[in-house]
């Protein structure tokens, strides 16, 4: 048995006395590493670190940073088959997926790195004085970008390396030059050590402060609690469930001091499909909805998990029947996560008027802890009048709504609540035809997807992965993509600043050569 | 006595029965007016009229909401006489000051106008598809700002044009495609009726959606608090104190679905005098530091309230005693304001170690509801062992601090709270020497002011009201400049939707002209 330690900056330390360890779902095992609890005195420490580290980090030009960035990268592209092993163990996902995960997480990495080195991500805005304006004069003022202090990551469960250590937040955290204390997730603590390594061994590396990365384990929620609710942590970043994601948001703006929380909980991601195409290519259809609800055994935050479509012909139905009874189910991320997956399917089954139209024939008996995919259906009304069928059922489920109208399919667009995604299929001529449902549905997610499914969410400077409450806490912000940067800053204005006090981002000659909007044009050229 | 009606939308409404009257401070008596606390029936009937409003308007052109816009402004710069009588009668302050703030009204308004003709403040985003792309191809990608929805703006007491009515919330709202709902401030019911009457005209007159704007009132908070209360309100605007911005906070973030709140809360506004400056031009810094203590009878968010200083000769606070005793009080805006003042500062000179160093020889007897200037000093241990030193004062008074060293001037700046501005006064030499104090302050402050003074707060895309908390409930946004806008949108991202039905802002050839980001790349150029 490997004791794993607390991260804490370019300490190791194991204070605690409350054990835990990596479990292996499909052999319902522990495996074989243990870890603490940390005690209120390391988290302490971790974020007085993060606090000191804070005021030399900030200052690190965006090359240092991306240095840093470029460095952790690296360690991960290569840090060679244990780290698959110990994340198949830890999760249940195929190798296949790990790794093509680590590709995802070093591209995200570099991302930021690339944005960093063009460096105008800071919004820099110039307006040059007027000293003889009348009748007042005009001073000198200049805004950009700065981070916000230490933040806490939590890490999540469903991506174990793309949304945990190194993950987006901590990789959009680190990049805008906030140090992270991540508090790891107890479903892939090892996976979470080995990668928590790695930034500790990039940071000593690339001449970044002490103290700018800790990684803490609790098998529960205290520890995460102390951390949001410390007074030196400024902003929370998290990927989970609503009930864990609402609880950090409540206790963050219940502090004295209330720092943002962006908890990205998931959402049911409805998908709508509008006659014309259904007839020209709904078997299509029905079969990629099929694979895009079981991918991954349903654990996406995007996985559609509600289907509406306008009922002309029953040969829909009996494809999506047809076509769902192939997928396959396979091992999920934890026994609390099955669990509440075969509970959630119970409590909508259990709704008069649902029905289940087509479940997996995959096996449930080995290997453990498996999700059998399965597909309910009811009617509009049914559905209209029992808000518990519009809940997210988090596992490869899904609710399929056949409408009798366009009014009807309009009138259930009206009334969901806030999504990542909404997704139609159309033919273009119909699509024009249903403009009203595209204008709804702009208003309940943060991405609007035509004729294609949610779960593939790319990483670039377009991407919105975020939406309306209850999707997330914070609509105005993106988990995915260069945007996600802008959750751990905020803008400072330099009135009549001295130019050698000012940041190279503000200095007249532009010597980083950025974008800069100077008395309202944007330019890359310096001011003479 | 003229009875006012609330202005909901197109229509006006008198459903009410509680009765209040607009105030002359300076007379101590009512004016003309009367008011009516607007019903819960007309709450409800302004909101749903401005989500219904809300359809039509946010698919408004920029070029169109451009054109109410400017239309507002020319209504308020065409109202005449009449609006500055009502205004000097029921705030006390003075007809110079007010047409003033008008054109300043009007230029913010006609500010936001010009950013939407040239549409680039979407932030468009295109990352195009790459259909070829290996293991999986990339969809097209395409990110801007959509408006929040209905927002609730209140008026401010102390810019009783510029941030109440048609002030800087309520044009950066309408700008982004947000109607709102105004609720006026009490002190000012008769202005705002006169503005809210301008507003309702333009509507009218540029066909924009009935419901776009509508005006409550109400002499207490309940109206307030039902409209941040209610479901279809998806954002809050506020500027005033501390309670009250607080208050409607925590409303607001214990709501179903939580909503964000721009409250700004004011703060002391911090000026520090290095020693090189203090013995160079010394008397100059302490008549302009009177000067800006007492400006508008110190009734602005940025009004300096702490001096600090470096001990080095008596001579600098016997200038300051001196031309603190030339300066002339006046009548503040409401009794209650001038209660809260003179206990404020009661409460602070009854600390042990504060001592009175000025008060100015103006008269208290005429006219009415008049502030008398004081400027109260402390030692450096006094001061940073009474938290009610540094809280804010609002009026024309300040707390004058001597240090003796740069170490306890260092140890002041890194234990304030969040503020507006941070000011430092020095010779170019000595701000480099001080480089420490600058790098503390700009992570205390929204705006970092060298050698001038915070009170005139430019209008213009680099500037930022706003500040850390308590200052404001939102570090992250301004409530003056361009950048206000995105308090009240959020990004959203289509995914392969048809060129036609995509927004112009978004669509291949950028009719528009706007600056996107396409590909990682900025360019006007549309896409072929």
């Amino acid at each position: 048995m490997k004791q794993q330690l607390q991260i804490i900056g370019f300490e190791n330390s194991g204070a605690g006395n409350e054990i835990f360890y990596s479990f292996n779902p499909a052999k319902q095992i522990n495996n074989n590493y243990s870890f603490l609890k940390a005690t209120t005195g390391e988290i302490n420490r971790a974020v007085e670190k993060a606090a000191t580290a804070f005021q030399v980090y900030r200052k690190k030009s965006g090359a240092a940073k991306a240095i840093f960035l470029t460095a952790i990268a690296n360690g991960i592209l290569n840090s060679g088959d244990e780290l698959v092993t110990v994340c198949c163990d830890e999760t249940g996902l195929p190798s296949a997926r790990i790794e093509g995960e680590r590709m995802r997480t070093v591209n995200q990495l570099k991302m930021f790195a690339a944005l960093l080195q063009e460096g105008s991500w800071v919004d820099a805005r110039i307006d040059t004085a007027l000293p003889d304006r009348t009748p007042l004069p005009k001073p000198d003022l200049r805004f950009m970008h700065i981070p916000l202090g230490p933040v806490v990551i939590f890490g999540a469960s469903n991506f174990p390396l793309a949304f945990s250590v190194a993950g987006g937040d901590t990789a959009s955290a680190l990049a805008a030059g906030c140090p992270v204390v991540l508090k790891a997730h107890p479903a892939h603590p090892a996976t979470s050590a080995i990668i928590g390594k790695i930034i500790q061994t990039a940071a000593q590396h690339t001449n970044v402060p002490d103290g700018v990365f800790s990684l803490l384990f609790d098998s529960g929620i205290e520890v995460g609690l102390q951390l949001v609710k410390h007074p030196m942590i400024k902003a929370v970043g998290f990927t989970g469930s609503y009930n864990a994601g609402k609880a950090l948001y409540d206790a963050a703006v219940s502090r004295p001091e209330p720092i943002p929380v962006y908890a990205e909980m998931g959402s049911t991601n409805p998908v709508f499909i509008l006659p014309q195409v259904m007839e020209e290519r709904g078997d299509e259809i029905a079969a990629a909805y099929s694979a895009a609800v079981t991918l991954g055994v349903g654990q996406f935050c995007t996985n559609p998990g509600i289907l509406i479509y306008q009922n002309k012909e029953d040969h829909f139905k009996q494809s999506l029947q047809s076509a769902f009874q192939k997928t396959t189910g396979g091992v999920m991320l934890t026994p609390n996560i099955l669990n509440a997956y075969n509970n959630g399917l119970q409590k909508q089954l259990a709704v008069s008027g649902v029905e289940q139209l087509a479940g997996s024939s995959s096996q449930t008996t080995t290997p453990g802890n498996t999700a059998v995919p399965v597909l309910l259906t009811t009617g509009n009304s049914t559905f209209n009048s029992n808000a518990l069928l519009s809940e997210e059922v988090f596992g490869p489920s899904s609710m399929v709504v056949a409408v009798a109208s366009k009014k009807e399919m309009l009138e259930i667009a009206a009334n969901l609540s806030g999504h990542l995604t909404a997704t139609v299929h159309g033919t273009e001529e119909e699509l024009i035809a249903y403009k009203e449902l595209l204008d709804i549905l702009e208003q309940k997610a943060g991405r609007v997807i035509v004729n294609g499914f949610p779960t593939g969410v790319e990483v670039c400077s377009a991407m919105v992965h975020g939406g309306p409450f209850p999707s997330t806490t914070d609509s105005k912000t993106t988990s995915v993509g260069t945007a996600a940067i802008y959750r751990f800053t905020r803008p400072v204005c330099y009135q009549n600043m001295p130019q050698q006090l000012l940041p190279a981002e503000l200095k007249n000659e532009n010597s980083l050569h950025i974008s800069r909007l100077i008395n309202g044009e944007r330019t890359n050229n310096g001011i003479v």
